[in-house]
């Protein structure tokens, strides 16, 4: 499919999105290409009200995960289904490690991920490029004066890497990933601390000495991923 | 909101969009933008099979329509809702008219309209870009073969007119359309000829005289649409 | 079909319906017969209230539309499907275009029209019954002395017409509607001016000469329908 | 709310339906009105099919039960609820018992019952209106040569009866039921035999002596339904 | 299927669950399995609700049926039906009818019923076995101070019989029930009066004289139920 | 909450299950308690048809989960939600990874996992209970003859680790759980390879050392888990 070493990244791109959101941005990787919004609103959950005061407690991050009809060869049908329920969660308990909620009190983020182009990795491109929308979100509500101090711990991204044909490769795309054995999305801070971990075998198992190579391939991969988040928090 | 004439179509963009789909476009009119891709499948609705042979008598044009969450400054919830089920079958019937259907037996094409920028003007921008997109597809059904004979019988495209302020104006943005009294959606071919014409009063009511002049404007409009849906074909 | 002429409407007649409701009327238009009825309730929805006060601006319509099962000759399954949700929209705006809602605030009145008999029209006949159990609940009302003035502006009735086999004809039944290249809804008031203009060339495309002559046979229809509404409610 | 004995039934009549269905009367019972239409179609549950030969080993009657909106003086949502979902069954069952469905096989038969004015008793009076309609319908199958064998073994008809301030009484308007202590839906064919027997107290009990007695009541009432069904299907 | 006389019950066990609610019981009786348990939580349905003070005039009860998946040899789907629901609305009926629910103001006590092993007789199982759960629940609001009076009047029991082959049977498992041509469920306290009765004959009729014989049978079962509740609620 | 060390896992049971499925037991884990039964069907999903031959290539393993109302404290409603599709993929894909499909060609296997208490651990527990079910229900199918080889290719069972004020502690409980800053779910098969692995730090970041800390703790409690499921196997 590529001449990629196993270790490499495919290319990643982080671009302006158009949108009326408060931050936006499309990342490719490689050919997937995902649209990644955030929006701002007034309003926190039920759950976050203190029970006395009824006063917000905290702000709150959330995230929609959706593949778009023209994303996949043969028409993805539109609607919520299981897969995407799981990577809204993922998505939405990644994000909100990037955060200290209880700064930006009163206030919630909807991060909106549409994927327009599926070849692989769409849930960590995900991540990566919603981060960076979420990260424009803040800025706007800081500029608006409804955030006083920087709720953002740090940049928050995501890879995948398995193993394939019995070796250890970073940043599957679709043809690797359909031949993967082993399948394990990483998410991890600028610091290479973990936020998610997520390792499937589908019908087979992986060995402890595969977790590690596996972990220190997307350490590294994540390292390059926020250094290019905060390149396009800057110029964007 | 601008310096346009009343008779002055927004400034119109038609780029290729990054999409797995057969065919795909980007339309942007002022601030309103919109994804349109067109994906083909074998097989149409069983309303279209023989009863006798269970053989396809004909082709299938169809479309969707949504809102993406980051379309308007308010987060757009998603999910139908009866406004995009309107236009979606809107849509649907405007693209059928623009293809002889008879010449693409046994296949379908799916148009979805996603919009990114929701600035007035979505389901005008839709047909037109859609158009595009369903007529990339139809090349490509052609080129590899599923198509033989050429069943796009000319460009179709859709403007807005509407009394504001008492007077006639073309193309309503959000802010015009908000001041609106009427609203009329206007779909044509290249000649001239009404594919669909739907015209509102809201709450008020318009005469004879105001719906004449709404017409000429859109007609003088979608002329320039389709020349530039022309070009973009040739370019794309 | 039919004897009638082509600029003629079939025979329409407007009968009071066993109803709970504050208002209620069976219209039969040739073989078309809908059950329209209005019902009146304190309230409004959200978006109508003051945002300071809590206090409802203006009253407000609305309506829906549904066919019986036993209203076609293949049983008609139950529940909502994407034409109800169009017609609904269109009999919505349609009805609210007939009252000023300012002089009924703090009220919603809500007409249902549910198809008993679908022989073509249902969606025109519905609005012209519908105008009279709307104007019946109205009435209701104002004698409970919910409203002091009179929110009725005047009738507003509706009609179809359409180009059958090259010619052009007002009031298409089912066996027309089948055969006809262009399909025309129009809602007028008595006054001749529009409050809903809605053609569809599905699959062709109409002419500007047609356009006109369909207008024309069908104010004169919609004058007739006024006429008779305006009896309906001095009798019932 | 009337001068009725306890062991009288309001009036009752069986009028023609207007509908497209193969079958429709409109039952009234006092000021409750019902419309009931029945509609044959080929085809039966895939549970009725042979599971060697696939053919149908015989035919099917099934029912719907709804509420319109204005049948109600507040307005009754459209959409299925429970208390539908509960008298639907007992339709189904209490028809499927009039009929010997082994003599139309391959037909289904589906009453639909949509009650106009419920002031009670409409449970009963649609199992009553839907035997003649559903009579009717056999009637059209054997006319057109679907079926050739009578499949109706003779009518079925229902009435409840109850205990109001320590009273036995028959047929529950509204007013009645909303204060009697115990209320029993009888069905019976017109030998007297039961079909179906449905007795509640709510939130009370009652006794076998009660019991009884309003077996008694609803046997001579249900002996006066038949009577008057088999005159409507005369003249209808 | 068994040695058991017609007019006897079959073995019926009541044994604590495992549960978190504030009650809760295994009941099985012979084959079939169901496990009940009620929820204490504070707050009505809104309809209980002063419309002046908005304080709750009285308690409430209410119940839900599911059958597990692994209840059935071939497993049973998820999710409502409309014989759940039916179920369900006879269980909340007969549990009322247990308690005088004005002695516990302002508490939902809700009861599940989710059978485990499906051999017939499951909806009277879990009113039998929803009644013991129930009394427990409310002995746990008395023992938290929620509820000062004892509200409940006294056991609720239930027992289905039938018509198998021309003789009165009782308590119909899955084999007889299949065979019955008549099935009678009742509903009975402990001094014999009745709180529902539902008799159906599904394709036949029953007569007076097996429905005194259904009822005499019943009530003998009825009795040996109640003993075996209190007994339950003594031990348990 | 308990004396246990923080490696130490709660106290294990494993009884079988009333039930009308293939295979069934009830699974205890301290307080927790999950009803876990296998329903064995011919027919395989669509995709697992070979496209030519129309026969199914391979057998498959799916599953479900779901919490019983009364497993909370405060009734927990029915029906699916977010959380439930997340962990009904996760158990499918552990149970797959769990035997060779390919030995069981044309048989569906369906394991329902109830949760009768949650007081954590709930989905680790779902899988160690549902591997003893399926491996009965194989069983089953054997001694039925549906299936000739054994597909079972050895025990699979799950178990939590998490840090808790900043420990590492074996199998949470509710209100470890509700403590702890890192979530690890470990599913393994007896050889100590990895199945699943889901980590989270929920609003916080684990390490490499944390991570390498619960790993080991994890493999440990589940080659007990292993053992006792064979232990199960052998003597339910």
């Amino acid at each position: 499919m590529s001449a990629r070493r196993p270790d490499q990244l495919r290319p990643v791109t982080l671009a302006p999105a158009q949108t009326a959101a408060a931050g936006g941005v499309v990342i490719t990787q490689g050919e997937t290409c995902v649209l990644c919004t955030a929006s701002l609103a007034r309003g926190v959950p039920p759950f976050l009200l203190d029970e006395t005061t009824g006063e917000p407690t905290q702000g709150w991050i959330t995230a929609e995960y959706a593949m778009l009809p023209g994303s996949t060869p043969d028409r993805k049908k539109r609607g919520p289904d299981s897969r995407a329920t799981e990577i809204r969660r993922l998505l939405g308990r990644s994000l909100r490690a990037a955060v200290d909620m209880t700064k930006m009190p009163g206030w919630t983020i909807t991060c909106d991920c549409d994927v327009m182009v599926a070849d692989g990795g769409t849930r960590t491109a995900s991540i990566t490029g919603a981060f960076v929308a979420l990260a424009q979100a803040v800025e706007a509500a800081r500029a608006a004066g409804h955030v006083t101090r920087q709720p953002v711990k740090g940049p928050v991204a995501a890879v995948s890497a398995g193993v394939v044909d019995g070796k250890v490769v970073l940043d599957l795309d679709y043809d690797l990933d359909s031949r993967a054995e082993v399948d394990l999305n990483i998410v991890m801070n600028h610091r290479g601390e973990f936020v998610e971990l997520q390792g499937t075998g589908e019908q087979t198992t992986f060995s402890h000495d595969q977790l590690q190579r596996m972990l220190t391939l997307g350490e590294r991969g994540i390292r390059r991923l926020t250094r290019q988040q905060r390149r396009a928090l800057r110029e964007l």
